[in-house]
């Protein structure tokens, strides 16, 4: 009997960039150990990094961010968008050898590759689709404010999702989709999948200009079944665009 | 059949001021191999830090709690109120800078918005209620002690918060609600929510110059069905107030 | 029909001394750094600490114990009850401030409150009963042992204590009772609340000169249904009495 | 109804000597930074410490182990059993007070009781029973390898050990212990039972010349309903011996 | 009753060569503080220490693998593959016992033996079966891409592994072995048994030239029944190939 179940039918997703978000503590304590002089020089080689990441972005190869985050959790975010999971174990050795890492510790980190599900697709050769490869290899916004947290669809008893079938599972998104699109042009989010790549399913990254969309959305679609029932979250980070003219800034003493 | 499943409601918010509740751990040997007259100045700085919130404060612009914390837990917790997400960020960079800070640990934080929801709603714009308003830009009050801890609504097997309809989840909150009327007076309780923001749903701050009326309020909340099913609670943490005289007093060796 | 439910009975509990458990683990590389003359001033003036508390007990407003713990958890707990948080909060910051704690780790403490529950209630006005006085502000024994741990009562699924009648809870912390009732005379139990103060919900503190007695309790008890069905216990600590004469011995490298 | 429940009859337990299960990390970097004489030095002040240990269990008064352990979990762990608690406290700071800690971290430690339970029980006065009394008050063998786990019985939904009638655990116990009969003479195995003393209920030590064995036994048990759905894990550690004369070049660099 | 209960069958595997995954950080900090000249040193006594490795490899008494580790969780990772748990034990030490591991922090390890379950079993002594031994003692490819995460097969309410009749377990293994041998030539997959080893069950390391396959591949799975109602997953660990001459620019500052 067991035998001739029909296996259930796994979502097909659409890849594209490979993703790293890098969160970082300051150890302000021996920064502030430094000498005037030499946090410039350290906070001007790390500039020359962003520089470095930004002409890959004007040239189209990647995409990358910058944020301050509040709360304890962490000092800053780097997320860092490439072709190859080769290109982001480079950044982040080559941000490991800088100076400035010197002074940061680990805080969090997570890998993914930017995705879309097949739960909601259209027709045609999605990769040749302009929105699909918009959405796969999307230049970051550069929003005021970020929001950053993995999830799991839960396995859990009744409520497993991995056990719903395929059908089921595409009207549950669709209606999920719907709080999403209501909130079109206030808050921009990229879904990563970490199938295999880190300890939750997804990561999810939100961009606004107005921090508590955030909080409107997310608590919107807790009441969606698909999040009340089947969604398990990580850790939520919150924060503040770090732009070029503010970098100075928030290391100066 | 699941796809004309009517949407469950979700609840409104009314929000109002960002919340940052710091905890800090003091490192008291390294700390104690100051001089006694550089351990003053450190303290000079910091006094000058809060007296700078207190500006803000008596401005109308934000509020902010200074307390010792109970326990190896942590040993302060600055609570701090602001309008933006920005500000709170500041404030909390700020206070890295200070020589202070390279005395401490980060022990926990908290990242939420002060909020009202409306399951308990009236009528009118409430944005332009005094009543209103004055929860959701309250002024912290001096109350001799402190308690916050973090919570979430469950959403496990048949105890899912979130599945429940509109009109059961308000019923729970007025029997709910009932509970913490009995200890007006008692016992000032804020709640700032979280979503999207920080680990959990939301924040609990509670005031009250009798430290037992903590423990009372949230053991009978505890049998009413809205904790005894439906609340996941994290740490508690209680402190006693630090007042602006006595800070000279728990820094001094 | 939610709305008419009968709001479930909270049990009433009789609120005696507040107790701070503070378990710290000695940094012996540190500590034996220092030259013989050093560590015996060191331990001489945590002696006049511990001469400082026992006036205190004497006088009947508090009491304190200390104890040698066994594996890794800790390397001594210090017990200590006042009739106020303010005060359990000074003594802590004393011992911070004292030279012994420089060579210290936090590793675990615990935040209540000596407590009576209305389960086992008898007539009149408790707290001027004599047989509770002793109970709400005991002075801790000299046992050779000591066993601590936290719980909560479950909440989970079929298994939700705080749902139950009070009728029910009270048959059941009876025939729980009992079981306690038959190592009277082998081991003292002092049983303290923490609701709204720490993580758990109850402290539970035992002492005994055979310390087999522990193990037999608390595995008796596990097989009666209030620990069986709602019983959830975080960490246990076990250790020897260090009595006055045998501190020196026990810092003495 | 609940009042006249028959209380669930306890298990009762034969308890022998106490264990103290104590694993350490080795600080390699600071291990090399001492001269080759001063290792030397440090090294047999633990041989001789040992050899203590070793006149100890000649005189039948306890006895030890010494296992390098596989993987970063520890490098390396000492078991001692001892007639008292406090023996094994006096241990722990003998050692904690030798130059060779000063070179280790710890990694985890568990205290319990070795024990046997009356699910498997003959008639007589057991601790009058020379097979009980060598199983109670073990030498432990000088075998190839060691494995450790602590573990629970379940409390949980309708997998609650502590809820089945005696009858029901003794049936069940006695088919979990035919398949530890299969593995005589290839694994010693060694049960210690940790209630109010650690925060698992029993200790499983074994010891084996072949490492498989440990997998074989542990797998196929797992298979028997009272692991299957009754047995809760902690981590496990799998070690080699380190015999007297392999002591030497363990340590050297 | 429970006494006439058949005894669930467990399943047999054959065992292989043992297995140890070793995580480790790079100190960049530490390391950055030494010269040029003492960095080329320390990589070299590194290099031929894998050179050893690689002649025992060679040998085919072994085999081992070198990968970088995106994200925070790890800098890179050692697999090494030996016929006894001595060896690992000795690999490990002979590893901390080098110059380079000073400048490493351990991040993970997970020990097992590289293991084939009956679920598929052929006819034959499978021990004296090519193929067989093939996949017991394999060499590890030099695929560009490495991941790893253990796993546990779950005992939970009604999706207990462990309770399933091996006919159903049977069944729904080779239901999962059919997704498998679709990533044939694409992902090769190396199961190694830890039951009794560490802390879950198994350790499951693929290696792809096409990173992308890893994800592909295990979301299918998680799709199945084995992993939707049976899987329990540890941390996800991704790599890229640290091939020998690409060491030096590794750790090349």
């Amino acid at each position: 009997m067991l035998n001739d179940m029909p296996k259930n039918e796994a979502a097909q997703t659409l890849d594209g960039w490979y993703s790293l978000h890098d969160f970082r503590t300051l150890d302000w304590a021996a920064w502030k150990m430094l000498s005037g002089d030499e946090r410039d020089m350290v906070v001007r080689e790390f500039s020359s990094l962003l520089e470095k990441w930004g002409a890959v972005e004007k040239a189209g190869n990647g995409s990358h961010a910058l944020y301050s985050i509040v709360g304890q959790k962490a000092d800053f975010m780097m997320m860092v968008l490439r072709p190859t999971m080769e290109e982001l174990n480079e950044i982040e050795n080559e941000f490991n050898k800088t100076r400035l890492a010197e002074f940061t510790l680990p805080a969090y980190s997570y890998v993914s590759v930017v995705e879309l599900s097949n739960y909601l697709a259209g027709e045609g050769d999605p990769y040749e689709n302009p929105h699909v490869r918009a959405r796969l290899y999307p230049e970051l916004p550069k929003a005021s404010h970020v929001c950053f947290y993995p999830m799991d669809k839960r396995r859990q008893g009744n409520d497993n999702w991995y056990m719903l079938p395929m059908e089921d599972r595409k009207a549950l998104m669709r209606s999920h989709g719907m709080i999403g699109r209501q909130y079109a042009g206030k808050v921009k989010q990229i879904i990563s999948g970490s199938v295999g790549f880190d300890d939750y399913e997804w990561g999810v990254t939100l961009f606004a200009d107005d921090v508590l969309q955030f909080k409107k959305l997310v608590y919107e679609m807790r009441f969606d079944e698909v999040s009340a029932r089947y969604g398990e979250f990580g850790s939520f980070y919150v924060g503040n665009i770090l732009r070029e003219e503010k970098v100075q800034a928030f290391f100066h003493i």
